[in-house]
């Protein structure tokens, strides 16, 4: 197995660029594809990317890997399109937080000689655009590949070397609907509660004096792009919704709880709880 | 107004703990007074006191202030046992989570010459103890104190001293049934949502591989001391409820527009909640 050494990234917001930017320490040759200058501009500045470009043409031609960053639904357009330009032997990947909507979309318009893995990093930052991009939050985070029916195992032996490579943690593989499912529990249903507990405060209360770090905690991915989570959401439908009623019948079991002054239930919730935590942080350990 | 010197801590856990290293650090003569040896032995240990006891005679008749860090069902028995010790002028305080269901019980026990200021750092951690406590957590966190009828502006303005020059950020003043409306919303809410959300997980799934950091914020206070807590739910019951029931409106609102694909109203939620936590940043920044 040849060594990966030329690596396009298009779309460098803030995933995007933390891939452009750790892969180029890493020493690899990075060229970025982005619509806005602004952002190829900073890009090159830093030196996250050796070469800019606004259409991938050119650097399709020469890479070896492709990572794809942008928006799920913009994937499947975009190969159609740019598709031709991609070199036999070449692995292309996304970031996308949602799969099974789209992997037969994707294979189907994938050139011959040429592999499409699905990849979700388990890294990211609340804020867009390349301005936020930093390799840092790629160190030691999760990384997820989705196999499907045409993965083969060198697409996930190369992948996996290239995030190892730039400081991903645990790689994982699982299958499309699978990861749909985990996801909708350890992604998406966090950030509709957080959502959903910014957005149930009282307008009229001054809220920010009386807050300490759960609150802070619990309400950071409440800043969220909703062009991306919208799509996110409504892409994971069926798996969204059944995590959102787990969630639910649990919350109602703590407040009847409340409402019937059942004190033991409340600490047989809570040491349940505490439990998981615990267990969470010793899994987390272990690993490193 | 003479400057307050022997400050005597009752209960070395994690918080009376972290109040006793930076008032230590900070000059203070403090006191301790804790059930378990153990406790007493590591602050005598690290400095964080000058003397410690199983019981607060000796101390309480020096002491200009006293802080009691037991669980807010204990003070008044605590009172009730030790008050008459307390010496003339001595401003007693409490960093208990709830107050009004307290209020007129502790007064009532207070004995003449003294006073009793419901205070409530919005600081802590997620663990239990002394080997826990950490002056850092108190560095710019919110203060709360619950003025009731019989607090004194001079009380306010020593306890506002104290609490500033061991680091604490914003002293707010307020009074008990809005501390304990507006608390069931900062603090117990994003704890109770914290254990649900733990507790819906799948068994079976082998979620730690799937986790980012969106997961671990939300679920960090789902390790919770279940005594405290059940207490601290079950003593701001209405309020506790009532906040529940908002944020599972909330939530209702995310779900359903899911469940009806309707992108609009789900990046509507978004916006709105994307404005709120901004917001709150500035805030804090404001502060600074």
């Amino acid at each position: 197995m040849e060594q990966d050494k030329v690596i396009t990234i298009v779309g460098l917001g803030v995933v995007g660029g933390s891939y452009a930017i750790a892969l180029s320490k890493k020493g690899y040759t990075v060229y970025g594809v982005n619509r806005s200058s602004e952002s190829l501009d900073m890009a090159l500045e830093c030196g996250a990317i050796k070469k800019g470009a606004h259409t991938p043409e050119e650097f399709f031609a020469e890479s070896d890997i492709i990572i794809i960053a942008l928006y799920p639904d913009q994937i499947v357009e975009y190969l159609k399109k740019y598709g031709k330009f991609i070199k036999q032997g070449c692995l292309v990947s996304d970031v996308a937080g949602i799969k099974s909507r789209f992997v037969d979309d994707i294979n189907a318009v994938m050139p011959k000689g040429s592999e499409f893995i699905f990849c979700h990093p388990m890294a990211g930052r609340e804020k867009r655009g390349f301005r936020y991009a930093d390799d840092r939050v790629l160190q030691g985070a999760n990384f997820l590949i989705a196999k499907t029916e045409t993965t083969t195992d060198e697409a996930i032996a190369r992948m996996s070397r290239l995030v190892k490579d730039i400081g991903f943690g645990e790689v994982r593989v699982t299958d499309a609907a699978t990861h749909d499912k985990v996801i909708a529990y350890t992604s998406q249903l966090p950030h509709a509660i957080a959502v959903s507990l910014i957005n149930s405060d009282d307008e009229d209360s001054e809220t920010a004096s009386f807050i300490g770090d759960s609150y802070r905690d619990l309400t950071r991915i409440a800043n969220i792009n909703e062009d991306l989570w919208s799509e996110l959401f409504l892409g994971n439908k069926e798996n969204l919704i059944s995590t959102i009623t787990s969630f639910e019948e649990q919350l109602s079991l703590v407040k009847n709880a409340i409402e019937q002054d059942d004190r033991q239930t409340l600490k047989r919730l809570f040491v349940k709880s505490t439990q998981r935590r615990i267990g969470l942080e010793k899994k987390k350990q272990t690993e490193k």
